[in-house]
C-alpha cells in the first residue's frame, strides 16, 4: 500500500490569510501544508498537497488519488454544499476520505449546514482552524493504521 | 445537415466499470461508445462520444454541438441535480438533447430525483444501463428523421 | 416463460388524437397498438394492449400480468402522480415493469415531475409520443432477452 | 347543439341528508335533482343527473358528457383534492365545465383547499347548499348562451 | 330588516375594462353596477355599489355594513390574498357575506390561490366575470329569504 | 343491533402471501379469514371479509356496512395514503371504524406514514400481522360492549 | 423628555364589545382608554388614545410619536401578522414601543403566531384583554424610569 | 426467559382520570395497572407498571428491561413526539417494545401525529383508552410466544 | 383558595447574571425572587419561588401546584421550545399559567420563536428583564381576583 | 408623449436621514428629489416627485400615472415585499415601471428578498443609495428613448 | 489606485445574439464590450472584459481582480443561482463588486429569483438588456469616486 | 487555570458496546474513559469522565464545568438534536466545548443531521468512534494551550 495522502483544498482556500480573517484567520496555506507534512512524516506518511478553484480539476484529483494513495483528507470549501460530482467521485473510490473544515460551518449561514460530502466521508471535522487539518491526518492515519492491523 | 451526434458524459462515468459495480454494473466507457458507435452506424448516422468531469467543458461541448451536431445523447451524471448552467446551455442552442441515464434515479436518494436537465429535453430515459445509451440514439434518430420526412 | 407483454394505458388515454393535440399529437391508441404489436412480433413476443379510466382495473390487470405475462410497458398516465396502490401493485409482482409517458412530464406543471411509479420500475421513458411506447418495449425485450441469456 | 347538461357529483355525495347534517344540511340528492330539473327547464336545457363512489366512472361520464352534453355541473366531493385523473379528464374535452360544493371548503380541513378541478373548471362556486348547483347551472347558461349569441 | 346589499370593490378594479382585457374582459365597474342594480331590483333588494384602493376604507365600509346593509357581496381583488385585517372585519360583523371573483383565481399565479376572505366568508364564487356579481347577489338573496323564511 | 362485523381489505392485499413476504410475511387472505372469523365467533359476532383493489368499491362497502354492521375493521392498504374519498366516507356513518396495518407503516417509506384514514377512525394498530386484524376485532368488540353497556 | 404615551390600536378594535364577544369580551375602546388614561395618570404620565383601521394612518402616528411622544404601547390587531410597514416604521423611531393583544394570538389560527411587530418591539404582552394595555403601559413607564435613572 | 413485563408509562399520565377527562376519559393508573396485571396474569406473564415524568428515568427503566423483561409496553405520551433519547434505547435492546396510547393521537393537534418511538417499536395501538394497554399485552405476548414457538 | 402562586424557573435561569448579560441582564435569581415576594405580598399573595434544569422535575412542579397553588408564573427557558410534556403538564391542571421570558424572545434566532407553552398559557409576557416576572405575578392575581370577583 | 416621469416613494421614506443611518444614509428625500429633478432635466424629461406612507394612494398615484406620465420610478419600500395590490396596479398601466431600493434588499433579513413588483417591473435597481434612483432614471429615459426611436 | 474595470461574464452569454432572442434580445458580447468600455472611457476608466463557462475560471478572474483592478461588473449567468464558491470569491477580496442581469430574472422561473450573489454584492441591477452593464459600470463608477472623494 | 477536562456523555451511551454494533462498535465506555485519561495525561491534563441518561444532569454538569473545569468534550446523543437546553448551557459558560459522536451523523436519518450543539461548540468531530474522543481532546488541549500562548 502506498502511504501517500492526498490533502485536497477548495476554491478560494489559495486566499487563505488574506480572506476574510476574522472567520478564517491569518494561517496561509503554505504553512498548513508544512505542518501537515511534519505531522503526516511523524506517523511514517508522505503528503501531496494542492488546491483548485474547478470542480472538475477537484474531481479528477481524487479519481487520481483512488489510483495511488491511500487516503484523502478534503476541504470542499464551498464545493462542500453544492456538489453532488464531489460527492459521486469520493462514492467511487475504496479509499478512506475525511471531511475537514477550518471555520465551524454550523456556526454560520444557513445554506453552509448541509454537505453533499458528509455522508460519504468517514467522518468529519470542523472548526479547528489550522489544527483541522492536523486532525484530519491523525483520524485518516488511525483508519488506516486499524486496516493494516486487521489483516 | 450533418449527420454527428454528440453523446456527451459528465462526472465520474469514465470511471464506469470500476465505480459502485452494485449500481451502475460492470460495463465500461470503452463498450457503450463501441455499441453507440455500431447503433448510430446501422441507423446511417456517426456519434462523437466524449466524456468529462468539468461542467464548463460540457457547456463547451453542447455549444459546439449546436454548430456541428445534429443532435445530443447526454448523460449529465451529477450535474444533472445542480446545473443551472447546462440548462441554459441546451436551451441555448436549436438541436434536440436527449437525457439518458444509466440507473433508474427516481430509485435513488432523494436529490437525485430533481433534474435541471429534463425540462429542456427532448425526452428523458432512464434505468437500462448500456441500453439507455442505445435507446437514447433511437430516440434522437427517431425525432431527426421524421423532422427531415417533414420537409 | 410467457412470450406476452402487457402494454396497460391509464386514465384518458383512450381520447389521444382528440385530447390537447398541442401537448400529446394526434396518434391514436389505435395505430399505437398496431406500432407496438409490429414491433413487439418483430422481437418475438406478442402484446395485450389494454386502456381503462378505472385504477382499480389497472390493479387487476397488474396483477394478472403477475401471473400470464413476462412483462409490463405501463403509461399510467394521472395515476402516475397519485397512486400508491399501483406503485404497491407492482412491487407485489416479480415481472419487469416499464414507465412511459407520451410527452415529457418534467416540463410540464410541477405536479406532473413526482411519480410513484418510478421507484418500482426498472426503468423510465418519456418524452417521445408513440416512440415511447416502441423504446419501451425495445427496453423490455432487452432486458428479458438478459436475463434469459443469463440462464 | 344538444341542450343537455351533465350533473356529475363524486363520492358519498348519495349519502347526503344522512351525512354529517352539521355540514352538509338535510337535503338529498334527490331533491338536489328535482330543482336542478327545474331550474334547467326554465333555462331551456335538460340535465343528466348522476352519482358515483368510483373515480374511473366519473371519468367515463366526464368524456361521454365530451360527446353528448353542451355541459357539466360537477361536485367532485373528496376527489376534488386528491384526483389529477379527473383534471385530465376535464382538460381533455372542449365543453365548460363549472366546479361547485355543498360546503364552503375554504372553512374545512387544510387538506380540502386545494383542488385539482378548479384551475382547469371554467368557475368555482362553493358553500351554497342546494343553492350551490342552481347558482352552477345559470353561471353553465350563462356561458352557453354567450358562446351561442357570439355566433 | 334593511334591504340594502352592499357591493364592494377592491383595489384597481375601477380600471376595469382598461386592464389587462386578457383577463378580465372589457366589461366596466359602470356596467356591473348596473346589471346588479337591475337584479338586485328583480329580487326586491337594492344595491350600494362602491370601490377603493384602500384597504382602510374597505373596512370602514365593511363595518358600516353591518351597521345598515342586509348582506355584502365583495370582491377584494389583491387584499384577497394578503388581508387579515379584511378578515376580521367580516368576523366582526353578524351579516352574510359573499366573496366573488371575476376571474377563476385558482388557474392564475400561486399566489392567487390562497384567500384570506374565504374561510370567513358564507360561500365563494369565481370565474365568471360580471356573472360572478349577479350569482353572488342571487346567492346573498337566497340565504337572506332562508333566514326571514325561518322566522 | 346486528351483530356483523365488516372485515374490509384494499388494494393488492389478495397477493397477500406471495407479495413481498419480507415485509409482509407469509400469511395469505384466507388463513386471516379464517382466524377473524373463529375470533369474533368466540366474541359474540359474525364477520363478513371481503378484498377489493377498487377505491369506489370499498366506499360502496363502507356505506353498505353503516346501514347493515355494526362496526369495520379496515385495512385500506395503499389508499391509506391517498384516499380522502375513504375518509369522507367513514365520516359518513355512525359506527365504529379500526384502521388496522400487517406492518408498521412508521417503519417504511415516509410518504406511508401519513393517514387520511386515522382521524376518522376510533382507534389504529399496526405492525403485527395476522395479529393486527385480531386485536382490531377484539377492539371493536370492546367498543360496541361498551356501548351496549352504556344503554 | 415629553411625558405623552401613545396608545394605539390598529382595524376593527373600534368595535369592541360588540366583535367576536367569545374570543374578545365585552370590554368596549372607551372603558380601555378611561382605564389606560387613569393608570398613566398614576404613574405620572399622559395618554394619547388613538384607533384606525387605516395601515397608513398607523404608519403616521408612529411617525408622529417619534416626534411627540415617550413612548407607544400598540395593538396592530391584524396588520401584526402582515405589515412590514409597521415594522419598519417602528424599527424607524428612537422611542420603545411595547405590543400588546387582548386575546392570546397563540392559542388562536396559526396565521396568528407570526408577528412583524415582535422583533422590533421591546417587549410583548398577550391575552389578558383590557389587562394588556394596563401591564403594558406599567412595562413601559418602567422602560422609561429606568432610562432617567440612568442619566 | 423471563416472564416480566415492563409497562412504562410518560409524563403526565400518572394524573390520569383529573387530567382532561374529555380526551383520556375517567379511568385512573391504577385500574390500569390492576387490569393489566390480571390479563398478563391470565396469559402466563407477570407486569412491572411504572410512570415517570423524566425523560432520563424512562430510559433508565427501558435500559433495565433490556436485561430483566422480556418485553415492553410503553405509553410515552408527550415524549413521544420529541424525545430521541427513547429511540435510541429501545434500538439499543434486544426485547421486543409495543407503543400505546389511550387517544387517537391522529385525531388531535398536528404535532402529536409524529412519533420518534413507532420507528423502532414492532407495533403501535393507540385509541382505546385502558384497552390500548390490554391489546398491546396481547400483542406482546403473542410476539413472545411466536418466538419461542419458533425455537 | 390557597394564595400561593409558584414562580417556576426552567434550565439555566440559576446561572442569571453570569450568563450572555449582553441578553439576560445582570439581573440574578435572588433579586428576581426578592422583588417578586415583596409585590406578591403587596398585592395579598404568596410565591414559592423555585428553579430545576430537570423537564421532569418542572412537570413534577407544575403537578404540584395544581393540588397547592392559585396560579403560575412559569419561564421555561429553552423548554419553552422543545417540551410536549410541558404543554401537557399544564394542560392538565386546573389552575391559569402565565408564561414569561427575560428577553424578547421573537428578536432572537428563529427556533425561539415557537412555543409550546403559550398556547396553553392564560397569556404571554416577553421582553422586560426582571419586570416580565413583575407583569407577570400582576397579571396572574388579575386573573385570580376576577375570579374571585365573578362568585 | 408626455415627458413626466413620476418618482413614487412608500412608507417610512419621509424619515430617510433619521431612519437607520447605518442602514439607509445620511441623504434625504429633498435632495433625492433635487438631485432626480437635475438628471431629469438633462435628459429632457420632468420629475413628480411624492411620498406616501398608504398602500391605496401609491395605487391611486400609480393609475394617475398610467394616464399622465410616460414612465415610473417607484421605491415601494415595505410594501414591496406584501402588496400584490401595487403589483396588479402595475400590471393594470401600460407605461414602464422601474423599481428601485437605497439598500441591498438581498442582504438584509430574509423576508425582504421577495418582491411583487418586480415580475411586474421592466427592470430592478438596488443597493446604491442615492445613487439608484439616478440609475433608475437613466434606465427608465434609456427605454423611453428606444420606444420613440422604434416609431 | 488602478483605473481597470473588470466585466466578467458568465455561462452561456458567448452565445448572446443567437441565444432566445425572445428574453435576451439581439445585442452581442462584441457590442456590449463596446459600449462598455466608450462609457468607461468617458467616466475615466478602463475595462477588461471576460466571459468563461467554467465556474472556476471565474473564480481565477475574481481573484486576479481583487489583485489588479479597483471594481467588478459581473453578469454570472446561470452561477448566479447555484455558486457559493463564487459567493465566497467575491467575500474575499476587497474591491466592490455590482451584479447585473440582461433579462429581468425575477419575471423567469422560480429557481431564477435566488442568488448567491446579491448578498455579497454592493448592489444589482437587472432586466436593461445591454443597458444594464452601462448602469453597472455607472454604479461601480458612482462608488469609486466616492471613496476617492472621501480621502 | 484548572487542568481539568470534563467528559460528558448523553443518554445510551452506557450501553457502548452492546448496542447496535453495526453502527457504534464493540468499543465500551470503560476503554474510552482508559484511553481518554492515558491521552489527556500524555498532554497534561486530567479527565473527568461521565455519562448520564438524564437531559437535566448533563446540564448540571455543563455549569459545574464551566466553575471547574478548562474545557469540555461532549457526546451529547439523542440530546443532540433535541435540546436547545445544552444549547443555552453551553452559550452560558465560558470555556471551550467540542461537541463529537463516535458515528457519521451524517450518514444516517435524515434528523440526525441537525445539530443544536453545533453552533454553540468551538468545533465538531464525527465518525472515527473511540478516535473521535482522542481527537476531540487534541483538538481542546490545542486551543487550551494557544490561549496560554497568547497570554
Amino acid at each position: 500500500m502506498t502511504k501517500t495522502i492526498f490533502v485536497l483544498n477548495g476554491p478560494n482556500l489559495n486566499l487563505l490569510g488574506t480572506r476574510e480573517p476574522g472567520v478564517y484567520g491569518t494561517v496561509t496555506m503554505t504553512s498548513i501544508e508544512a505542518a501537515s507534512g511534519t505531522l503526516a512524516s511523524d506517523l511514517g506518511y508522505a503528503i501531496d498537497f494542492r488546491q483548485s478553484n474547478h470542480e472538475g480539476t477537484l474531481i479528477d484529483w481524487i479519481q487520481e488519488a483512488g489510483q495511488s494513495a491511500c487516503g484523502i483528507v478534503i476541504n470542499p470549501a464551498a464545493y462542500t454544499h453544492t456538489s453532488v460530482a464531489l460527492h459521486d467521485a469520493i462514492r467511487a473510490i475504496a479509499i478512506p476520505v475525511i471531511e475537514i473544515h477550518l471555520s465551524n460551518v454550523h456556526a454560520r449561514e444557513a445554506f453552509r449546514s448541509h454537505s453533499y460530502i458528509s455522508p460519504v466521508a468517514s467522518g468529519v471535522i470542523c472548526g479547528f482552524g489550522l489544527e483541522s487539518y492536523l486532525l484530519g491526518i491523525r483520524a485518516l492515519v488511525s483508519l488506516l493504521d486499524t486496516q493494516v492491523n486487521a489483516l
